[in-house]
């Protein structure tokens, strides 16, 4: 079913449910019957809700990768993160949004036997001042709050990617990479779990907000676009030896992630679909405290752990602990108790303070360790599912997994490839020594303050 | 119709559209029959949720002027945004409020034929723990939700100027100016139109969430304190050369960006003034989506742009380009679908790079593009609503921008020039090169970093 | 009466009131008959809102923070304040919120005769898409909105803490304080007034969002803490002088100071505890604008007062200044009026300008401010419920902060003398001298900043 109505159909479960339990009302209106127009209100309220929390995720990325790359770099990154969102909004709008939700109008494939490939034509939102029974779905949302929250999700799927390649990739190529993971990329393997296609019809796939089908996808594309560039210069001598090149500003990444911590209400939050009855009102709820206390749980683990093994806390550990701990509850965030989710989380953090020296170790330099968080955690969080949830089977969910991993990376590498042998993808040594600030953008980040430019 | 009752009743038009439709429930309560309660509650709501967003527009506003003026006057900026924020909550509850909604009851002219000035009095808060019958609006929303709600955006249209005017402005007299400015230049103004004032009886001007009424105003008063005031010392060579005067900060100025990304969707999304009914919520959800995608449009045109123009992307210029998209889509982001309004901020985003260089050439000094972004972009989506919405008339539409222009010159000239006079607008010379920090705040910005205070 | 249900029973009242007022709905469903799904979605939807806000308060609290100490601690207090934040969600999972809300089943005491000490284990959440006679609490809201909600004011209370003890405390006596803190110190204190204990019961106490509860029990915890652990090395000269010791940043204080302010909406808004009923939602609306304005007053006086005192206006004080107002509304945000909240909001911050130096003069050293705002404004605050609610008593508002003050100083000053006797609480001279950054967390938080390290 997909991610549009499966939720719903729980709700109308519980609504059911409610409906055979003794009337406590004396007069005509049973408190189960929730009425059409308020299903649809609230509905559309935890949409708007939750997308505008979503995108202010595209400024907690800004903020976390203008605090973790070096200041010669800041304005690019800034660029770069203000350029992507711009994108994905007219990409998902043109193209995306159709291809993800096809509305059981597939392309290639239908619901019942396995959709893969969705609709083409352009995002349509409802009419101005639609009546309820001219409205696109009376028992769900208005399209423009559907449309509106899962463009944040396309646009997520972008920003993960801008931080692993910094400091070395080009402006335009990378942005033309951002048109290709929006318009097609993201939505089409979205479309088979959240659009009704094959991984959901075929596999029973369980991914409640996108472990995979988001922080994955972005972790796949970030990793070949990490292999396919190279490491920045002097980031890993001939020795093996690792270079460390310390971010600009800590508090900056430190309110990035504050920033992402909050917008993941929205994203896992609103991934309930629902919120006009009883139980999806309490469901909500769950997600919202099992959300938060698996971001406790990423960084004490990484706390802790960085402690034990470094005798000092490293701050970007557990920085990058509390989203991997997000990530890691992204996939189930709804069935799991306060307990599991806090330990569901705390792998999380384990995960990144352990795979964050093995990805230098393969020379693979991610600038900002969004593999580890949302690559790495998010293979876990969609496995944990299985925890937790008793309609996840092993097969269901690791397949699915490796299904989207070999098509982004084939997709990515083949764009990735393309920009290569035209535009070229990476700056030259002489512009990365000199900071891409100076050398693409023409705007310093900190022009008063004097950086050591190494 | 006043901006208060207009969407009522559009709302209503809908509900009754919607009553003649076949009944789809069994029993007594039909979906189209919403009950007071509940539309006074989510009117109540969308206003308190639009008035924090708008609310956070002044971190935003703060944040941006912080990144865009030199570091020895960050420490002023700060204190002016916070300061003006205070201002005008003050001012507007003492006399502001009513002068904007007098509810029929005005001081010069009357609904009918035409109001000119509103009523005087402090605002008054329904009482505590009011029932449905004593409400004051049972029909609309608490009256504490809607001062909370249009507060803000009197208070946005003060942030407006404070980022033309700095790094020479003195702190007391912009303060005072503000004093003016939200108790009765923006209150008298928005009355005409959203009071249900002459511009709305006698024109049918249509400025939905305020591209003149707001945007428009604050540029005015902007523009003409840059003239009185004058440009930096040095910013303006002899020999007509401009000297580029790079602000501190880009990740301040690109995080001060998406604070007001964000926040302007309760700005737009607010300004329905109404969410329960099935189609306020789906026309909610339209302005939502309208409002990111005309942003993105604006970033995108002068990312293009200034690539184009300057072979390389200008970030201030990006940033610029975003908020122009989202001033150009304020006076109609319902009416247009998504294509339409990805244009209109697209346009906007080209009048950004267009403009800023031309008010350099006509030395005037505006810190941060605010005259660009918030004045010619205001005008622009005031007319563009004519492409759209059928029931806007060019005349309509330009003779209102003009009478607010007039008004709004007229008596913002008045009060800077008697600031000048009494007070003097601008610090000294040598304060000015010693920076406003030093000089007026005794508070330094970082006092650690060393700044070239040239 | 708990805190829980206090404002339920009011609405209940209003509920009540509008049910003997002439019917004005034709047919069934009168307006004030609010069916129990739409109150429990609306209150659950309350505290989801009001949870989010309150949480950003970390990312306040982190920013003020950083912008306040010296550049070399500063990635200490981002680690502080995302540590404690962490810790606080799984303590207060694991063991405050059950000590907090016993929900009448007291370890010692009753809700009669007076609650001491609430119940132990650990929280659980409603079950995954409950029916509405399977609630918890039908009439209320789900128990996941509510322990998300309450989570947030317990971690507030650690955030206060953090600020004053900047720059010589060791991270992990530190952290470890917040466990003692968060699921014992201030779940206990707060049992006794909004779990229904005796302080409700015997005494008749008033603390609407927690001037007392959470503010001035951050500020004794701080307090006693700040004087056990004696002053930054340097701050205060054998002659008595103070040298002062400026924040690395102001713009991120003014960052924090606005974020605060936003998420305070959510602190005294949510703390209604209800918004489902015509009076519940404008009740929630006086409570924005009150909450608003005080802030707005806080920082006018602050403003006013420091240039009149000092002959330039200190932005920081302006910051405390508005915090204060913020604390001092927060005991009785609903009843007083806008004229009344701006003069309550005003006498904070006139208190914070005179403490500050006052504190000072007593070598306690506050690093940021926050003993004054939180402490000395929450007892203001505490005592002005007397000025705008008549239910409240002077002993009655009195002798509840003496208890709460006694009991928190007792138990803090137990757990910082432990943690003084075993680990140590304090930095070596030499790693204070150093800076926490690279004594104790090896991530320099500006590290291409020369700064002065003194």
């Amino acid at each position: 079913m997909s991610k549009r109505f499966l939720q719903v159909g729980l709700a109308a479960t519980a609504a059911l449910a409610a409906l055979s339990a003794p009337a406590l009302a004396q007069d005509a209106v049973a408190s189960s019957e929730v009425p059409e127009y308020s299903v649809f209100v609230f509905n559309t309220t935890l949409f708007l809700i939750g997308g505008f929390l979503v995108m202010w995720m595209a400024a907690g990325f800004s903020m976390l990768e203008a605090g973790l790359v070096r200041s010669k770099n800041v304005s690019m990154q800034c660029t770069k993160n203000i350029g992507l969102f711009s994108i994905a909004a007219v990409a998902y709008y043109l193209i995306g949004y159709n291809l993800m939700y096809p509305l059981g109008n597939w392309s290639v494939g239908a619901d019942d036997t396995g959709g893969y490939l969705g609709a083409f034509g352009v995002a349509v939102l409802e009419a101005v001042g639609v009546s309820a029974d001219a409205a696109d779905d009376i028992g769900y949302a208005s399209t423009g709050s559907d449309f509106f929250f899962q463009l944040m999700f396309c646009a997520t799927t972008a920003s993960i990617v801008s931080g692993t390649l910094a400091e070395r990739v080009k402006l335009w190529p990378f942005l033309i990479f951002v048109v290709f993971l929006t318009a097609l990329i993201y939505p089409i393997q979205a479309s088979w779990k959240w659009g009704g296609g094959f991984l959901d019809s075929q596999f029973g796939f369980l991914d409640f907000a996108g472990s995979t089908v988001v922080h994955s996808v972005g972790g796949w594309a970030a990793l070949t676009g990490a292999i396919i560039l190279g490491a920045r210069k002097g980031k890993f001598g001939a020795g093996g030896e690792v270079h460390p090149m310390p971010g600009s500003s800590m508090p900056l990444a430190t309110l990035g992630t504050f920033i992402l911590w909050l917008g993941w209400f929205g994203f896992n939050g609103g991934s309930q679909l629902a919120l006009g009855s009883v139980g999806d009102a309490a469901d909500v709820s769950r997600i919202f405290s099992n959300t938060n206390t698996a971001a406790a749980g990423g960084a004490i683990a990484a706390l802790i752990l960085t402690q034990i093994l470094y005798k000092k806390v490293d701050l970007t550990m557990v920085l990058n602990g509390a989203l991997a701990g997000l990530v890691s509850i992204t996939a189930e965030p709804l069935t799991p108790g306060l307990g599991a989710a806090t330990l569901i989380g705390a792998v999380g953090g384990v995960i990144v303070v352990i795979t964050v020296p093995m990805l230098d170790k393969m020379k693979i330099d991610d600038v900002v360790g969004a593999i580890p968080v949302h690559l790495f955690a998010g293979i876990w969080g969609t496995m944990a599912v299985l925890l937790t949830n008793s309609d996840a089977t092993f097969t269901g969910q690791l397949i699915p997994i490796l299904i989207v991993a070999a098509f982004v990376i084939v997709t990515s590498s083949v764009v990735w490839f393309l920009l290569k042998a035209t535009m070229g993808l990476r700056v030259s040594e002489e512009d990365e020594m000199l900071g891409l600030d100076k050398a693409e953008i023409g705007v310093e980040a900190y022009p008063e303050f004097g950086g050591s430019q190494a």
